[in-house]
C-alpha cells in the first residue's frame, strides 16, 4: 500500500513529503496507522548522514503510537483497533542467545525500524514518519495507557526503554542513590522512572535554569555540575549514574561520585571521543563505566506497563509533519521540553 | 627494636642497606621475621617518586613472607612459629563500611605496608626489604603451603590477590571464557588462578614468544595481540577480561571480545592516559570497563588457602638485597619470569 511520509532524499537535504510503500500484512504480521511518532536526537544523526551508511530515501522514526488496523492470519495477541506500539526494534534473527532470553536489542541481526535491512521495497526499513507501519507481531508493544495519553506515551518507545532498561539492570530501588546526568529527552523520563522505582534521585545539569524543573520532574535534589563544590559534595556516594549526554564530556567528574562498586552507564555515544577517563578513579572503588543500548520487547512491555500503572509519560511538545526541519534546529539547541511528537494525522493533507 | 632494611634516600638515588626502627608489639600486633619478599612494580614507582608523594627514607615490599617471633597479649590467632603473610595493607579505620565488609582494600583510611601514614617513627610505613615487620594480627595472614614453597608464596601477597579478587568478583569460573591480558608478575598468576577455577582461559600477549609459556602456566589458548585475525576469531566470545597491562594500550581491541554484559577489569593504572574507549563498544553489548584494587584480608586468606590446597606459587627468581637495582632494571626490560623474591637472610651480613 502507498502511504503518505516526511523523509529526505540526502543528508544535505531538508525533510519533505513523500510517498512510501507498505507490504501487506503477512501471516505473522500487524498492520498500524500511527497516531503520534516522537522525534528522537538519532533521527537528526541517521537523516543527516551523521551516523555512517543512511540510505535515502530516509524516512526516520522509532517512537511509534498507532492503532491496529490489520492482522494476518497467525497473528492471535493483537487485533484490529488495538492500541499498539512500535519502538526502536522491527525484526532480529529470532534464534541467538539475545533472542532466546528477549534481548532482541543486543542481537547481531538486530533490525531497526529506520535504515535496517528489509526484503520490502526500498530494501532498507523506513520509520514512523508516515502514516502507517507494518511489523511482525513479535516486535508490537501493547499500550496500556488512556487514549488521551497515547502522544505522550510515544517518547516511551525509545528515550523510556533506554533508561528504563539500565535502571532496571543496575537495580535501582528503595535505599539506592542514583543520578541522571543530563535533563533532556532521555534524562527527563530517567529521572521519572528512578523516582518511581523508590530511588533518592540526584539530577545533574549543566543549567542552573534546569534545577527546578528537574525537582518538578521528582528528582530529590538538582546539581549544576559546572559547580565544583556541589559536586564534591556528592562524592563517593552513588549506586549507580544514568549518563545520557552524548556530547564528549568529562567523565571523571562523575565517576568520582560513585561509592564502591558503583557504575556509571552511559546511554548515548560522542561524536567525538570524550576526554580518556582516569583508570586508578576506577581501580581504587571497584567502580564501572558500562553502556547500554535501548532494551528487549519483553521489558519495553514491562516498561509500558510500569509507567501506564503508574500516570508515566513523557513531557511533549506536539508538531506537525511540515514542522519536523524547524523542531530539528530547536532540538540541536536544547529549546525543547522535552520530546517533540508528530501528530501523523498532519501527514494526511500534505 | 633496630633492624636492617634496604632502601631509598631520595628518588633519584639507588636503594642501598640503612636501619630502621620497628616499634615492640602492642597488644593486637604480630611481629615477622621477614623470610622473604617479592618485589612489585609498585616497589620501583613508589620509591623512584614516579607515584606522587613518596616518603624518605621509602623502605618499598609488600609481598611478604616469614615466621612470627613475639605475639603481643591481646592476639589469640597467632603464635611464635607461624608461617605468615603480610600483603599491601598493614591498617584501616576498621570502622566503615568497607572494613565491615571485609573490603579493608577500598577504606579511605587504608594504610599501605610502605609510604602510609603512621604514628611510628618516621611517620610512615616502612616495607619488606627489611629483616622484620611489626602489624597488627588483622592483617596478618596465615600461609599453608609448605614451607619449602614460602618464596614463592610471596607474590601472592600482591599479585596473587590483585588477580584473585577480580576473578572472583567477576564470577571466574566452569564455564566461562576469561581473557588475561599481559603474561608478567600479575598475568602469571591470573592465568595459574582462572585455570584453578575452572575458567576457559586465553592468555594475550604482545610477544610470540611468550605463547608456549601462557600454555604452560595454564593457558587454553593464546593469543598474539598484535595479529589482527587471531583476536577477531575471538570477537564477542568473553564473560570476563583481566587486563593487567599498566602501559597505555589500545582498550577497544579486547572490549570488542566481550561477549554481552562481559567486563573487562583494569588492575593497572597507566601513567599517562589509555586511548580513550570507543563507547559504542560498550553500549551495543552492554559491556563495562571497571577496575579493581588488590583484595581484602579476608578473600587475601581465601586465595592463600586456595593456592595452599592446590599448590599454586608465583614462579619466582630469587635475588640477594643488594641486587635489587639491578633487578628494577631487568623488571622494566621485562626480564623476569616473572617475579623477583629477596631473600631477607642476605640483610643480616650487609
Amino acid at each position: 500500500m502507498i502511504v503518505e511520509a516526511y523523509g529526505a532524499h540526502a543528508g544535505e537535504k531538508p525533510l519533505e513529503p513523500m510517498e512510501i510503500i507498505r507490504r501487506a500484512p503477512g501471516a505473522h504480521d500487524v498492520q498500524i496507522d500511527i497516531a503520534y511518532c516522537g522525534v528522537c536526537h538519532s533521527d537528526i544523526h541517521q537523516v543527516r548522514s551523521e551516523w555512517p551508511g543512511t540510505l535515502y530515501p530516509c524516512v526516520p522514526g522509532h517512537e511509534i503510537v498507532g492503532r491496529v488496523s490489520a492482522v494476518g492470519a497467525h497473528v492471535v495477541d493483537f487485533q484490529v483497533d488495538d492500541l499498539v506500539g512500535i519502538g526502536c526494534i522491527v525484526d532480529s534473527c529470532q534464534n541467538c542467545e539475545e533472542c532466546d532470553v528477549g534481548l532482541e536489542n543486543y542481537c547481531d541481526g538486530m533490525v531497526g525500524t529506520y535504515n535496517g535491512p528489509t526484503p520490502d521495497a526500498p530494501g532498507h526499513t523506513l520509520g514512523g514518519y508516515s502514516q502507517q507501519i507494518v511489523v511482525h507481531e513479535r516486535y508490537v508493544l501493547r499500550i496500556r495507557h488512556p487514549e488521551a495519553q497515547l502522544a505522550a506515551v510515544a517518547p516511551l518507545l525509545c528515550a523510556g526503554i533506554t533508561t528504563y532498561s539500565p535502571l532496571r539492570h543496575w537495580k535501582t530501588g528503595p535505599g539506592k542513590k542514583v543520578g541522571i546526568v543530563g535533563i533532556g529527552g532521555l534524562g527527563h523520563i530517567g529521572i521519572k522512572l528512578a523516582h518511581a522505582m523508590g530511588a533518592h534521585v540526584v539530577a545533574f545539569t549543566t543549567s542552573e535554569s534546569k534545577r527546578e524543573a528537574a525537582k518538578a520532574l521528582g528528582a530529590d535534589e538538582a546539581v549544576v555540575s559546572r559547580n565544583a563544590d556541589e559536586m564534591a559534595a556528592h562524592a563517593k556516594s552513588f549506586d549507580f549514574i544514568l549518563n545520557t549526554v552524548a556530547a564528549p564530556h568529562d567523565l571523571d567528574a562523575f565517576v568520582v561520585l560513585l561509592k564502591r562498586d558503583g557504575a556509571m552507564t552511559l546511554v548515548g555515544a560522542p561524536a567525538t571521543p570524550h576526554p580518556s577517563p582516569n583508570v586508578m578513579n576506577l581501580i581504587l572503588k571497584r567502580r564501572s563505566i558500562a553502556g547500554s543500548a535501548i532494551g528487549g520487547i519483553p521489558e519495553t512491555q514491562e516498561m509500558l506497563d510500569f509507567c501506564a500503572e503508574r500516570g508515566i509519560v513523557s513531557d511533549i511538545e506536539m508538531i506537525r509533519a511540515d514542522e519536523i526541519n524547524e523542531a530539528y534546529e530547536r532540538m540541536i539547541n536544547g529549546d525543547v521540553k522535552y520530546r517533540f511528537v508528530i501528530d501523523n494525522a498532519s501527514l494526511t493533507a500534505l
